[in-house]
């Protein structure tokens, strides 16, 4: 990750820094189908790249018959597919882990649904003639910097089989506009169902190579990894999870919640990039009853859930618990790993019932 | 503030919490004259509020004759005046102080620059009949939680010569779109020059008063203190600053920025709530010279600023200071008070030039 090693000491200026720079989604907005572009959550590894758009061109080359170089516009000219997307950051929970491995430090606010649009990514790769002794396509971005002590420009890949997928976009507009250049203008990757450092933002060359790809974003960070020397496995799509919006009002500092006692209606939203979300479970004081499962937004978008909560005066954490249709569960207890990747562990929201 | 003594110690769990939803700007983001949307500072006190904009309505009322309830189509139907104006939080560089007031944590990052567009208030005050022994005019959002031990609706006052200004608006559009929920949908105040918090999103309500308004926002936060017992003074308009684009490129972790040696160009932003910019200084390792101002955006909107830096091998420290028609000049020493209000302090860039 940085060369730290994971502490159970406080927050450093580093994780402020980044804190500082990235951009978690406040929990209210869970009340939005779709998060409006301005509260989507945002990771930038190094910086947001300066690019022309005019003279911008998306490179396909490698493995392929007919290497391309084509033009937004004429990425825009071909068929295109909107659809809605929930993004959440391979790291989201990352700051809950004990000890807490030193990066981004993401509470549980790395997530976002947006109306995304663009090309399947398929069609163009047909069209380059990708080799059929093609093993994995990489996918590399305008950012630059230094990652661990090696100097790289931000690149990941896909199997060829992932990359073929008919959701898989190459995608141009957020929300029914151009991206932001934040969310990667003028072109990025989308990966429906996978963490967000799948979904390469300024986005500039797409190779397709006979070997898997051992840059630093694939073979060194984003891995589920015991222990520094630990290969670890890859990181690849979203474990299920579910959050709430926070009932009740806050206080500005601690955010903890104050809410009059009575029926309280508590609202709130669960994904899966492995498959759909069949269950929601709402805790109160580790007492669980199943939520309302709402009608879903699309395959790949969360799915709201609702929950009509008796609220008693006192002193309460409520809990919110996921589980899909393949059998994933969200945990009650951590499941450490040394990046800090993938910690889908339940969220907690402590709420005072009654005048405090 | 919320109770919490100033610390020399580090970051805690409370302030992680305010920095993972409110949100900075990304340095390199001061490459736009226009900040995008999504790229612009945010800080909400307590839940973005849920408002329904049919049947949300303006109240206007307390000392005036013709008391107003005005629809959005209403006010949007009135003159309008569209300008770009930068916005700063009064408390950009908070966690920078020593000891350091506990709230959000703040490094430099808290400020944008959008295009906005409104009414002008003065008319609709004149409208209303505003009478002329008011004192101030008190300006209520829909946002409501506890700060300070204090239940309370976000509420600020201006005098009622301040709220009279031409350039002070009621803006329903930032960026020639409606606003987005977090900038006050579907309507805020717009006070350039104003330090953010005078700014007062979800607007619902203002009220001219005989008074001076003693509201928690007003007499409680926002001041600048000597310690928790002084009464302090009220934060107003935004002091001096300058910033820079970091040049080269970051290590992700710990920000520290990589140059090439030789000729580096470097751009920046400074503004000033009280009177033009009329000088920035680029230092660096504290050697200080006068850097380029480029044209005006505007008279409420940041003015950019470029320097060549001829960039030897090593390590070392940039900076940049500005300094207003007024004489106002950016500290290089903190100047400490109780909540951590205004801190101009220059910004320092550490850099290593040439490889690692």
């Amino acid at each position: 990750m940085g060369g730290q090693e994971p502490t159970e000491g406080p927050l450093t200026d580093e994780e402020l820094q980044l804190a500082a720079r990235n951009r978690g989604m406040p929990l209210e907005a869970l009340r939005y189908d779709i998060t409006p572009t301005g509260l989507h959550y945002l990771l930038v590894h190094f910086d947001i790249p300066e690019i022309d758009e005019s003279s911008w061109r998306l490179e396909i080359a490698g493995n392929v018959e007919r290497p391309q170089s084509l033009s937004l516009e004429q990425l825009r000219n071909r068929p295109s597919r909107t659809m809605p997307v929930t993004m959440e950051c391979a790291g989201n929970g990352r700051a809950r882990l004990r000890p807490r491995p030193v990066s981004q430090p993401w509470l549980v606010e790395a997530v976002g649904t947006a109306e995304w649009a663009g090309t399947p990514l398929r069609d163009v790769l047909v069209e380059a003639g990708v080799r059929t002794d093609t093993a994995e396509i990489v996918f590399g971005g305008a950012d630059h910097g230094l990652q661990g002590g090696v100097e790289h420009d931000y690149e990941r890949s896909l199997s060829l089989g992932v990359a073929m997928r008919p959701e898989v976009l190459l995608a141009y507009e957020m929300n029914g506009r151009p991206l932001e250049p934040q969310h990667g203008a003028p072109l990025r990757l989308l990966v429906p169902g996978w963490y967000g450092m799948t979904s390469v933002k300024w986005l500039t060359r797409i190779t397709a190579v006979t070997e898997p790809f051992d840059g630093y974003q694939q073979a060194i960070a984003y891995r589920y990894q015991r222990e520094e020397t630990d290969p670890g496995e890859g990181v690849s799509r979203m474990r299920v999870r579910a959050l709430m919006l926070p009932p009740g009002y806050p206080d500005f500092l601690t955010r903890r919640r104050l809410v009059e006692p009575g029926i309280v209606p508590v609202r709130g939203r669960a994904w899966s990039g492995g498959a759909d979300v069949v269950r929601v479970e709402f805790g109160v004081d580790d007492a669980w009853t199943d939520a309302e499962l709402l009608a879903p937004l699309g395959r790949f978008a969360w799915r709201g859930w609702s929950f009509q909560w008796e609220a008693a005066p006192g002193d309460h954490v409520l809990s919110c618990r996921a589980t899909d249709e393949a059998g994933n569960r969200q945990p009650l207890q951590q499941s450490w790993n040394y990046q800090g990747m993938g910690n889908n562990l339940v969220q907690t929201v402590p709420v005072t019932v009654g005048r405090p």
